[in-house]
């Protein structure tokens, strides 16, 4: 059974629900997720360096603030050089979403930088594998309406609780889990 | 008075239509634009390099294809080597725009291609300088809905025609060509 | 047995003599390599949409002119949206190599537009997996010294024939086209 | 008399004495620096917020890690999310410079992580406007040999002390100061 860590940072709780969403498409696959929360001073679980080096593949997870990963999960990234100079993620795969409360507001720009680490690690990236929802028919409910191919996007209003968070979205979010830990499965030697 | 042109490729129209507004804003900001179309072979009218020759900035407009700039948009770029060779663009002002169906669908990926590109022209950016339009109260009408900061967004679905296209993301095409122009004015020498 | 597509457009040979060595490296990995040119007014040969539809990976290669790769690369990339419709590529790997004269200057924009445009057809992307060469014993022909992570970077100079191009930078391409057909063969379904 | 705020993080002293450099060459044109260091928790000098809200123009400085800026920077990103709200930084002037061991390695995922972060809030981006060293006849003390345009580029081994950093790239950073603080002196309303 392949083993998928979901390693994120929430800062109001949108994005943590957004990896819980993920989290149920991992479980759908018929993977082991593993759920690790970075805090707010940006620092991992204790379990968590282990869980991760042992990992299959792993989903980035963060709000986009000022145009990119918030820095708590920055200081994860930066943390994880100790591992990339004995390249021990090498062949692991990788993927990753944001939640935002503009509609395109940069979200691109921190998928973006999630494969930018990830390659440096020697990781392999698995996007959304999804069509958007682009069409005159299409609602703000639907699959993969925001629009994400590199990864998951959610979009939250700015006022917008996370019990308000849009359904689509994490509809999206599961769906990508999904995608991505039966994409492992298939491939983790 | 101050010269802008909109140097643009259109596929189907939309981006035309949104250069359209631009030009309006253009216009409302008391500048002289020049509005350039990029033909179907990536081709410029005769005069257009004459004209980006004097102007003070230009626009960048294109639709965003399967993650990038069309490849008309991309011929014109890759034909201005013979003026950065002399820097003849150093010192001028760009902006740039976009329209895809898909609600983000990578049109941050051709903004920020357009960016690189005035970079390596030595040229300065001007963004949006909007806020965007990310409350509950927002509606898909609201001023920079889609939300770009770098440069102006519009999303219209696969299936709508130029006529249907979204007519807050051209009225946030037109104020963006009105900032572009004011600050230009204001900082042109 | 995989198969590995090599598709690239090149100016002026040097992005062509890279995708050679890509394709030798795949050749020792034991797949077989397909080496796809396009050609200068962006259109492939006949047989090259049948390949890449059967191939099992594929690899970007172009020159980075004016920020991003050249726009016969993009005519072929945005003639690719035929396949999109219909997902065509998806679960296909991916990965890609960028020729350049300056020593920076941009080439990580054409690797990402690369993902980017990966990513939309739902391919899965393979970046080097490499270290750089980068302490002070590092020489110019050192593997990696360029140092790309998402894919292989070379670098000639503007006034560097085809043949004078750094050996390192070849052996980096070649290591790439094996790491690529390496992975592609223990996890092609 | 323009100011010029310069504000940077540096983890091993490099990125700082980059800043130095970039410090040197405002002083030339005859702007007023500000030299700001963020420090290893990624807090500011008291007084950098006062400073940061009346400059002219602002240039970040960040290292590259883990391909983009080190989390200290993103720190202060976050932070001045503050300003954003009320557009408190809209029509300044900013530009970017970054050092890492790598010679690519990234470097431009840092600098555009800064112009998106510059055109959220409004801010109007000032490149390097030069031509890079990228001849056979290049060495790498060539003015910038690393081949930046978004921004100031540096590379210093992974084992090199700041007295060790090569000299044409602090020249670099040197020159792209006194020709953003130029630029901003003429255009500074």
């Amino acid at each position: 059974m392949s083993m998928i860590a979901i390693i994120h940072h929430s800062g109001y709780g949108h994005t943590r629900r957004m990896a819980e969403f993920v989290q149920n498409g991992v479980t759908k696959a018929g993977a082991t997720p593993h759920f690790l929360t970075i805090d707010a001073n940006g620092d991992l679980p204790a379990e968590a360096w282990d869980i991760l080096n042992r990992a299959d593949g792993m989903l980035f997870g963060a709000p986009t603030y000022m145009g990119g990963p918030s820095w708590q999960f920055k200081k994860f990234a930066d943390a994880s050089s100790k591992i990339w100079f004995g390249m021990g993620w090498r062949d692991k795969f990788a993927g990753g979403f944001t939640n935002s409360a503009t509609m395109n507001g940069d979200k691109f720009s921190t998928i973006t930088y999630f494969v930018t680490l990830a390659m440096q690690h020697g990781m392999v990236w698995i996007g959304t594998g999804m069509m958007p929802s682009n069409t005159k028919s299409a609602t703000r409910e639907s699959l993969n309406y925001v629009g994400g191919f590199t990864g998951a996007l959610a979009q939250s209003p700015a006022d917008a609780s996370v019990a308000e968070m849009v359904k689509g979205d994490l509809d999206t979010a599961e769906a990508y889990g999904e995608r991505f830990a039966k994409f492992v499965a298939a491939r983790a030697k």
